[in-house]
């Protein structure tokens, strides 16, 4: 696609991620010219945007590239003319986020913002919004690439695929994290480790590991059982069993401890909770307020090491690697969230899957998995997946009983008395955030 | 097929259950003339089999009907030239029940005969034997259809597909029992009532319920809602809410409480348990040592009314009914397990499914559903699904790997570490009938 | 579907079939009692309409049966209320039909009203007809059924499946013809024969034969090997090769003749071509003003005998059975023309096939083929159904590059710059009935 | 796969192809270090073996590269711990080739060496020889690649894909030409232009063209329209016509002039063999007279340019390049024939189709195709693959049923009666490469 002028529209560009991306944009300019880019959020967000937006201002003109930084709450301005839009908003802040973890936890269930009932509240209140800005993307930049790091990556993504024309990737930073956990438990360059990764959003597997081109996935196995670092830092790094590891014959993702290890995370989760009152999110709104004090430091022109404790590591990697792809027709392999279209033919056509790709500037093309797709990861993956369509349809529909279904059969509820009852309250306690549902009587 | 003589073995023929087929093929005679009965079970069951076989005998005799009947303990021999094998065995007797419900119990689990880990163990048990039977047959009769009523019916019945040539249906009292909780909570006669059953066994819904061919399922689901009477007798009666009922859009089955009312179903369990450390097999138990002597008394020549609280209902009807169809190339509609081939696309063509057919002289044929099977219903068959295939590996193959990924994966278990647990407690207190699998050292 | 009425309306009443139809009705009325029966056709039709339709009103009173019939040119008061649509019409009239039959002649190809290039032409005309009518009893008569008879049956029944929610089924004379010749060879009672048929409309294969319910497949094949009788009354009668037949493994139909003895078809049609300047439209041209003369006679109230020369034998037999079937809620089964749905999964969800479903009061329902579908017959099915799709997106949308592409593709055409010829010429010697397409200059 | 020692096998090693890749391997040396070279043909080769062998080892020790070339009729030990083994021997020689191309033309069909009557004849007697190396690779050299250019390459891959468990890729220089062809339309560098090709060898479509990443394909195809220059050297230069060209609306491949041109194609085949009683194969066979009297030059130390009027362009490099991606681990895409497994979901999933991969040290991995296969592709590629099953199942078990059916669907037969008349013919003049069938008797 290389034209004369690059512009790229970061929505939720009030993130404290910013810098991350900022940096990686800084970084790479040689191969991805970006001459212009806008950080757009919303009213609410108007402070963190503009001491973000100023530390960003400084480390471009530190580093002296050509990048024309423009801050706005204008979304349509900014999305005029993109080449791409990078949404990385969250829907209710933090203290939505609070919720999406407690609610469940009150009702014996796991609360995690992406997966379970926390995502699914989570994917009601985005999708709407998201569809919202694939309309004014396809009247004002119908050309543009969506990247979407918005969680639930994977069910977002799906939300567009089936109601939008817009091209649309779904982008995570846990398989680049895989890879740099792999080659960091063989201690070596991240550059010699392949991947083959088959799934969906936070529950894929990596079914073949290839050091300098050489399967080392069953040797690799051996070596995981057990080993800690295997996990992003979000999540507790509890080991696999070394028996279920070889039976499974793949590495689970960071997110599979909430399935395989459900009792084990619930009971860690609940003890912090008895104990503190507290969720992840709690530690984040404190970690959060640190950075925005650091980043208003007018000295401050470089992103600061302690945004790593966030938990987004690599993000910033992934995105860029994948806007420099598409922009310079690379094709190269990237594991990414794209529509299905028979790559895995026991998942709907037009589901969302994780899956590595061919980048190149027409987008993602997904690559045929050599490795075979076990019958325990295609029915774990079958049940996930007509959750996330339920989702889909009851976060676009605002019905009701396409939601309650939904959250009666995902593995992490699994009981439909209960998940009624975990439904009322999010749709009690997120009204503001859902209009397309009728709204309850409090 | 209609030919001279018509000849069917019962395997597991000193069953509690036999006086009910016995009284099936008395009625039946006129559309069903059996020239040649063979009650066939094992040594440790000879006892049983005398008592019940005799009473068969006086129950034939009382009636004048030609049917010549005949005990054994010679498989082989009973299995020579039968045109229907019919199985009805349980390996390991009510005491290998007791503790397939008893072990998850222990673990905090659903402990039920024929789903989660309970059914898992006595698959494991089964499958060996009634391939054992498949091969007798291949050699002995290789033209008849095995009718098998042994739980887990539908994971039986794939194994046996999978691994035989043997024509074979798997056959279950659930769905006609459905529709004569229908036509009882319409207060009509059943052979007004069409249904539409579509699934898995023991884990199906009906879709469509039709009085005098006019379609009332929406009709029947507020009927149904908190209604009591839904449900096989070996089941509690708890009704089904009515939010849910409509956002399904169908009966799901009586088992389905096992899933959608999963904590209910456990309490209820755990309860009776924890009180007086029993289970459903004992009381069962009970129930059996009655029968038996009640089926000693010589002057008893007809199928006692005691036998109705066994919980059995149907067995013989179904029986009957399919073995008529098929020797009078009859061409009605009966909802049997049978090789999917295609009819639901989203489960593989080898699996076994419960589903509508028209039976004929050549055996069971689908008929293309007309309901549409929802992506709920979907995603929980789909899951239960992988974890019946990795079950039929797992006990033909005696694979710990398939076995450990199949209890993972169960809705009802969902714990890979709890999994392995209950596992290991069933391999060990079931290695006698399991010399499939490398046997464990206490 | 027992109701107080029964109403019926036939577009294309002024056929010359229709004596036929009135006979099946009056002869079934026990079973199907008709109350009201509405003969429809256009201005153009109007003279044969009132000429069939005095007939037909004295073949009622005649027999005394209470069905009220009315005339009529008033389409949409005809589907007013109407419980079944049966539709027979002939857009262009006979004349279309010679034309459709002459155009490939004249450019070497086989001409014939339902297949090729000449079926094409129909399908061109009929389609936005049907349509037409569908959109009438969307408004007018929404849970009516269209029964539809109007070649080519299963084209036009899958522009219905695509493009409209009336509940609708193709019929053909074909499959209840096939099995009389089956009873003919054997001579004995059709109702001891059974069949398994497979395919598409005009292209099925009888894959597995019963008499008795016992499977007599491989011996009819050599029975029928050479053997006359095996075909409709409008096609040849050459016997099919015993080799050919042997490896097929199957009964080909009537019209597979067009495809296996292409050369001997095509210089048949092209010596009665060369010698007389006719082809098989101008012999029913000749019958047809020979029956309206019969059935002008004031005498006449029955069906005369000289219509079996017409061709349609079995119509009127299959439409009753058909429409009995559904009203009755019989269950019974019978071949038509269905939404495929994944009965057959190597050819499209939506696309029409001609196979065995069991008929009910809710409609048509496939039953899954017990024989195999074989590599030869899904290659054929898979072409010939590409071009279908072809052809009514073509008819649908009045696209010329889908037009193209159906003749290029079709076996009877089979080059690219032929098809464009004959579809030149086609689309000029029909541009009165095809407004869809741009209208080409003389 | 970097390993210390590279071998390759050369099976067909006296071909006159054969300098065309010696001058691959010794310029890609520095990437490719082919450490031993074996060139094997049959006794009635070793003239020829020698004569090429010659010129290879004067080719090799001119340029200095220490590759070591050995010449054998020992197949075995050329195979034995082989890396890759590739394949491109001609079963018959070429006045077998002559026969396939005139016994269809005597029944009035195209004669063609890949495609048709004449690509069947030769599958037959290729696809046993093939196997039979496969058997000695699992023994000798299991972990080897066969690289197979053997004619008709999709047909025998298919028969490797099925029958044996050696990795293996079909290879055809047509996808490079293709590029090349394109690259000549637009006077550019073939390094910019990519293209997504799709569908089975000698049947695929370039379905989107790119320059610099740019798609580029709509305004190609006008452009494309009556040019000349864009088919292989073997086949006439006919141009598109611009109509079917936009509604096809993707570049049909030089063989695809037999579909789409048929008549054409048949005429300019006939006028030939009837002026000259010759046909491709007898100036093949001319040119390979004069080419071998050029090799035995013992002057000659590179790859005479007459070469090139051979038609084989290009062989050279898709074989190195394979090779050299595989060996390197390169991960670039190139176009090969590979197992389908779902890739293209409308073919059989143990099809070996044609398509775009990505190449790594594991082999080739499909990559989904953007563009849509159209209908017009679809239900011709399955026509065509649906006769290549049964070449493919007739050419292993000898199977005169599966082979009649082939021809008698394939578009450029379509007639059963000629099939079997061309079949007989085939069968006889070729018996005695053809041990797998029942011999007939003259």
């Amino acid at each position: 696609m290389r034209k004369k002028t690059l512009k790229i529209a970061v929505i939720g560009g009030g993130s404290s991620y910013t810098p991350e991306l900022i940096e990686g944009f800084i970084k790479n300019y040689s191969e991805l010219p970006v001459t212009e880019l806008v950080l757009v959020d919303v009213e609410e967000g108007r402070s963190k945007l503009e001491t973000v937006g100023r530390l960003a201002e400084r480390m471009i003109e530190k580093t002296g590239v050509p990048i024309q930084l423009s801050l706005t709450l204008d979304r349509r301005a900014a999305i005029a003319g993109a080449d791409f839009v990078a949404t990385q908003m969250r829907i209710g802040l933090l203290s939505a986020r609070s919720r999406d973890e407690k609610i469940p936890l009150r009702h014996g269930l796991i609360g995690q913002e992406t997966t379970g009932a926390g995502g699914f509240a989570k994917a009601l209140r985005t999708i709407p919004v998201i569809l919202d800005i694939c309309r004014d993307m396809e009247e004002l930049a119908p050309d543009a690439f969506l990247v979407n790091f918005t969680n639930p990556a994977g069910i977002v993504t799906e939300a567009v695929i089936k109601h939008s024309k817009i091209r649309t990737m779904g982008l995570c930073n846990l398989p680049i994290g895989t890879r740099m956990q792999i080659a960091g438990l063989y201690d070596i360059d991240v550059a010699r480790v392949e991947t083959e990764m088959v799934g969906i959003n936070h529950l894929n597997w990596t079914t073949r590991i290839l050091i300098d081109g050489e399967d080392v996935t069953r040797s690799f196995l051996s070596k995981a059982a057990g080993a800690s670092g295997l996990t992003m830092k979000n999540i507790p790094d509890f080991g696999w069993d070394d028996d279920f590891l070889q039976a499974v014959g793949a590495l689970p993702c960071s997110y599979h401890r909430y399935y395989y290890m459900r009792n084990t995370m619930l009971e860690h989760m609940q003890e912090k909770f008895r104990e503190h009152g507290t969720t992840r999110a709690d530690d984040v709104i404190g970690v959060e307020a640190e950075l925005f004090e650091l980043y208003k430091d007018p000295e401050l022109a470089v992103k600061p090491p302690q945004l790593e404790k966030r938990g987004g590591a690599y993000y910033s990697e992934a995105a860029v690697n994948l806007i420099k792809a598409i922009y310079n027709n690379t094709r190269n392999i990237q594991t990414v969230n794209v529509k299905n279209n028979g790559i895995l033919p026991f998942l709907p056509n037009d589901a969302s899957v994780e899956i590595n790709c061919v980048i190149d500037a027409q987008g993602a093309h997904p690559i045929q998995p050599l490795a075979p797709v076990t019958a325990q990861m295609r029915g774990l993956l079958q049940v996930v997946k007509a959750y996330e369509e339920l989702t889909v349809k009851a976060a676009v529909e605002g019905d009701y009983a396409s939601a309650l279904q939904a959250l009666a059969i995902h593995p992490l509820v699994g009981d439909a008395a209960l998940a009624k009852k975990v439904l009322d309250d999010i749709l009690l306690e997120n009204k503001e955030w859902l209009p397309q549902f009728p709204q309850a009587e409090e």
